[in-house]
């Protein structure tokens, strides 16, 4: 290019504001109606969407791209469905754009309540995986936003293929183009620009590995939605049915590894840990789950000892935590210390015990016998999620359509004065 | 001290964070019993308060503080008494602090919902109205969080005072003391310590002159709930009414000048423009407001020619300008280009044009029919306010206990598994 990549980006950005403005006051037809020609596109243009896939994979290949890596980077059929899927859903949910709540009457006479609007522009920074471009798009096009989309470059030509689909739903629609904006230069430099025009980007979401978004929130001059860690937490009461217990952690620690929902330390009372532990650690030794437990649990099982840095470590992968603790107070105390205040679950039949734990534990989701993979936003109900935020200030726990707006007041009066 | 100010900073952020943990769980009747006391014990302490305040007001006299600032420094009875009355209206507000609300079944059996909850530690930094250690510590309180006050230097043993009236009422509840906490230490380095201990300091809320402000966004690692500038417009449509208009503008700007939501720029439709103007003029001019206008408004009226820079000006003084518009869209296109997403009014009988400023103003708080003076925690029922925040993430508008908590997911299920 000719243009500096500071200038395209700022060019990028005050298209996407402009545009903004006008999804903003987009009706909810016309949203759906361009999530719902966005998926007519995909699904017509599978053939294109394949063969500018096999691009991204040949020169992933050529590359020595990791086949961890290469396998998120493919566009299977399946896949496909799925982003179809997903627009359709994105349709299907209901729109809080403009929703008004706890209007009231003032001793003044003025009316005041609160409207949901769009937060503005939203700047996706992501990794490898292409189907995150239609999930990220989808989302904030509902929510009345416009967003810049930053891919990684080893998806650049799926990234532009689907991005050509969702331009034809935005102008089935009659929305501007500039509502969906993928980044076309693969130069570093954009990102750099990208979170530094507060101008014209109201909130950045970075998804992908550790170091992308710890690098992101350092550097950002712009609000950053985001989760580092799930160090995830299923504590077993001394109330506990032991046998929904036992289903419950296996559940969570086991569904998948590598989920950030996943468990990472069990923490079991004392006074259950006998009739616990023996069978608990047979069932997961049998899938090949490596155990690390303090003293008192390698009195009762066979487990490498755990050190200081397990219980702040999330392993991802086929290794478990287990600690015996002295009763209620002592496991809110290790969760608010140790973990990464994302998602902890309470096995217990005690009705104290858990309006407790759900009160005391401060992390984005608290629950009560049910395992902690549940965090997810098609679970919750948020039709999909843009991504989990630990943060306590404005949205937490799975990210849907609702944290990508926000809330004013609005004031309604006829004539009332101050004073 | 032989302590350095980052040990000490270091040792009131543990200290808050660990009775942060306490005062989340505190009952309500207990905060609001530490309230009512504190309140007694400022009543008994009128003397001690009005010597201390005598020891700032004398040193701030010696070291030449302008008239102004003694103003706001001084702590007179009537202040005194209104501190006493805010603590009795926090305790008579509504706690919403573990409010479950949206709890529904999801398929897989599982039940979510949003439980609010504190935010944990809240650092404020004012400049030298001593008043505001009683707004912040009373809404950080009853909203369940710990609070760290670092006022102005020059108030030191005002809020040293007032902070000992705190204590009591803690005492009295069974709190304890580090739930609010006033830095003893005038060293400017303890503002660099608080805004720099995420591990201790959830949010930052700073209050006072855009400088400070200004420089505790730039190097706070800490969240920032802030608002910098009110430019704050109302517009006066062509379907106005125009004698309700000429009311509700005098009183937007001439309520009083100094306040964040004062009118700085008047926007009127050219249709009504030759009719309004004239009486609108004579009235400001009466008043003693200098008026500084666009060309089509120095067509109607006398005033200075307005120059770009007025548009984007707070001027917080008798001082207005004034801009003829073709209709709504110039007028929301003004108001979003030049504003500050503060607070922002319509005037009009007519719905669908109410409707569309209401919707399309990206601002704090949008109006109808109503001076932007109103924007004010007080008056909106917040009981009181930390601050309006222009943000738009987290709190927007006038932050009272809502904006001091945030919501978690809870998630309730009786064993069911995923997947």
């Amino acid at each position: 290019m000719t243009e500096s990549v500071l200038d395209y980006m700022t060019r990028l950005g005050r298209a996407a504001r402009e545009a903004s403005r006008v999804v903003a006051r987009a009706s909810t037809a016309q949203k759906n109606r361009a999530l719902q020609a966005a998926a007519a596109a995909l699904d017509a243009a599978r053939s294109e969407l394949s063969a500018a896939n096999e691009q991204d994979l040949a020169a992933g290949r050529a590359n020595g791209l990791e086949p961890a890596l290469l396998e998120r980077l493919a566009l299977t059929p399946a896949r496909i469905d799925g982003m179809i899927e997903g627009l359709r859903q994105v349709a299907a949910l209901p729109d809080p754009v403009g929703a008004i709540r706890d209007m009231s009457y003032r001793p003044s006479g003025i009316q005041i309540g609160k409207m949901r609007v769009p937060l503005g522009v939203i700047g996706i920074i992501y990794e490898s995986r292409p189907n995150v471009t239609i999930d990220a798009a989808s989302l904030c096009l509902k929510s009345g936003n416009a967003t810049i989309l930053r891919g990684g470059s080893e998806a650049i030509h799926s990234n532009r293929a689907i991005a050509a689909c969702i331009q034809r739903g935005l102008a089935d629609a009659g929305l501007p183009a500039a509502a969906v904006q993928v980044v076309e230069t693969t130069d570093r430099a954009a990102v750099g620009a990208l979170i530094s025009m507060p101008e014209f980007v109201d909130v950045i979401v970075p998804r992908g590995g550790k170091g992308l978004i710890e690098r992101i929130s350092r550097d950002a001059r712009v609000p950053v939605i985001k989760h580092l860690d799930g160090i995830c937490h299923v504590y077993v009461d001394a109330q506990a049915d032991l046998a929904k217990a036992q289903k419950i952690a296996f559940n969570a620690k086991c569904y998948r590894y590598g989920i950030c929902g996943a468990m990472e330390t069990l923490l079991v009372d004392q006074a259950v840990a006998a009739d616990f532990l023996p069978a608990m650690a047979a069932e997961f030794r049998a899938k090949g789950v490596e155990l690390r437990g303090c003293e008192r649990t390698r009195a009762l099982i066979e487990a490498v000892p755990a050190t200081e840095e397990d219980w702040s470590t999330e392993y991802l992968a086929a290794i478990l935590s287990i600690r015996v603790v002295d009763g209620l107070d002592q496991a809110i105390e290790h969760i608010n210390h140790y973990g990464s205040h994302h998602t902890d679950s309470i096995v217990t039949e005690h009705q104290g015990q858990a309006r407790r734990f759900l009160a005391e534990v401060d992390s984005s989701s608290v629950m009560l016998n049910t395992p902690t993979c549940f965090a997810d936003g098609f679970e919750y109900g948020l039709g999909a999620e843009i991504g989990i935020s630990t943060d306590k200030l404005h949205a937490r726990g799975p990210v849907g359509l609702e944290g990508l707006t926000c809330e004013k007041y609005v004031v309604i009066g006829d004539g009332q004065l101050r004073g």
